[in-house]
């Protein structure tokens, strides 16, 4: 196997065999990947599944820029991100697919440090990754390299948590800081770099919202707020439920560095990515306990209670300024933040 | 809605919110799509698991190049490659999710008829796109799209189809005629593009298996022979099952027109991708019966049996050749034919 990804580890013969089995192989290792079948073939009953479990799937393929950046890099990246997605409707991610789109030329160190990463992070994380695929694209046509997971959970019995639940009253939890991702990466950008010692928060969150499902077991909803920010989740859940939501910008923690790297830049870090934070819609009297539980968690220490959902203004978000007057949040248009997962 | 990509479109905001609403939600519509939550939610108790039933995981990433070619396109070879591949493992395939990476300035028009192509091929073959993401990179950073796909089935309690399950004595069947697919999308090449009627093999094989396994259930292992074609799904097959296998050349159906073209370039047919046609190792005794529902079936009916397993030489792959000698199959090594799937 040479240094660098020649356009053959691709092509579905002996130099990709090498690579599944030199490279992908070993970190990933599991039974399932192991059947190296066509698919991953899964003993449900091993799962103990009960009527009326569920089954959640998602996917996410990321692109961030640069591959490795403070906090993080696109394999432990692409772990959290989906076993996140998977997490936010109250299951319990337990396989990941992985499909990496490879430039030509890509040093085989940075793939193997990829590939350890996402090793890493799915151990954590507790979850198999269970497939994958390979293809490699010419120089020229990729940016080093880019995948894609999709991932698979149970949800159990009677658990429904979603967009449809919301309700006038609930009240919005947001379990940390927000913006640290995308300043993170941001900081590490040709032309922009700037000094800082912020990290992305980049986590799997399926531990978080398990301590938070048992404090607050009639949870209606739950969104990771990624691209776009809490601005962009808060008003997808406005208008996908219909409700108004009205947030007291006070109350939602930002670290200085990330403050102040939005003032120099002129964002709002409400429309600034995370990757390890999430928002929780409670009953208002499960709201307590599950604040207190999310501040248990090493993931949720900075959880603060930001906000209500109201009859008023539906499918809008409104921001309740620290001068006591009220701004519209609005939906984020989209050109920000390029490539920040 | 611009009349191209931007990269807003990627960036989780109002712009990627229209083009989910207004270009992905039409075509691929269905209940679990408009759920529009991180992760789609699927009551599995509609599907009437039994206990023993397995689940069937496979991913994809697609890269082929041109997007549009004799038979297909990018959006229907998505939804195909990812159904035969969750299909060989004797599963019904129902739910896909899709991952697309967009280039900027990609015409809007060429994302909407990939979208529809796929949203034909997810009909044709019975699964539905639950979930989807969109990531938009600079120009230059990608080459026009790649779209990822994750495919889950349920294999019926019993089913046990995998390499592992070859055994001596086995028939090898192969369902049609060989590198269809790969002449037909190098055809359009730049540089290569010659004059032929030949067409992409490309179709689900979903419905071809169920027939087979219904005439032969005690099939033992199935390989949709893409990339590297049926020399790399041989090899592979009598390496993990530690078996030889000896097949006949003049039993391998091939059109003229692949014949003449691999003449041409200097190919093996053997060695060229197929993405509509199968390899099945079965039981002797109900070889003939599963020749028979092949062939019946119109995407089998140049089904024919092309070789044995042995226990002589394991891990390799030897072809009778028309003048009576014998030559070694190798795995290919890979650097044909980049970007053909």
């Amino acid at each position: 196997m040479g240094k660098i990804i020649r356009l053959a580890h691709g092509a579905g013969g002996k130099m990709m065999n090498d690579l599944i089995r030199d490279l992908f192989a070993p970190p990933l290792d599991n039974p399932y990947l192991r059947q190296m079948a066509d698919s991953a073939v899964i003993q449900l009953e091993t799962y103990n599944l009960k009527p009326g479990d569920q089954l959640a799937l998602s996917t996410d393929s990321f692109t961030v820029r640069p591959l490795f950046f403070p906090g993080g890099d696109i394999g432990s990246l692409a772990v959290h991100g989906t076993v996140n997605d998977v997490a936010m409707s109250g299951a319990r991610p337990l396989w990941l697919t992985v499909g990496f789109i490879l430039e030509e030329g890509l040093e085989m160190e940075v793939l193997e440090q990829v590939v350890r990463s996402m090793a890493e992070a799915a151990h954590t994380a507790g979850v198999q990754v269970v497939t994958g695929d390979t293809k490699v694209v010419e120089r020229g046509h990729g940016d080093g390299l880019y995948v894609n997971t999709a991932g698979v959970g149970i949800v159990p019995a009677g658990v429904t948590i979603g967009p449809q639940q919301i309700q006038r009253g609930d009240v919005v939890l947001l379990s940390g800081t927000i913006g640290d991702h995308g300043i993170a990466v941001l900081s590490q950008r040709e032309g922009l770099a700037f000094e800082t010692d912020l990290v992305s928060d980049s986590a799997p969150l399926n531990g978080l919202v398990e301590s938070l499902l048992a404090a607050a077991p009639h949870t209606h909803c739950l969104r990771d707020p990624t691209r776009g920010g809490v601005a962009a989740a808060l008003n997808e859940l406005a208008e996908a439920a219909g409700v108004g939501i009205e947030i007291e910008e006070t109350a939602v923690p930002v670290r200085p560095a990330v403050s102040a790297a939005c003032e120099m830049l002129g964002f709002d870090p409400l429309t600034v990515a995370n990757e390890g934070t999430l928002v929780a819609f409670v009953e208002p009297q499960e709201a307590e306990a599950a604040l207190e539980s999310l501040r248990r968690h090493p993931l949720g220490k900075n959880a603060s209670r930001i906000g209500v959902v109201v009859e008023e203004h539906a499918g809008m978000v409104l921001v309740r300024t620290p001068i006591g007057g009220r701004r519209i949040l609005d939906m984020p248009l989209g050109e920000l933040l390029p490539r920040i997962c």
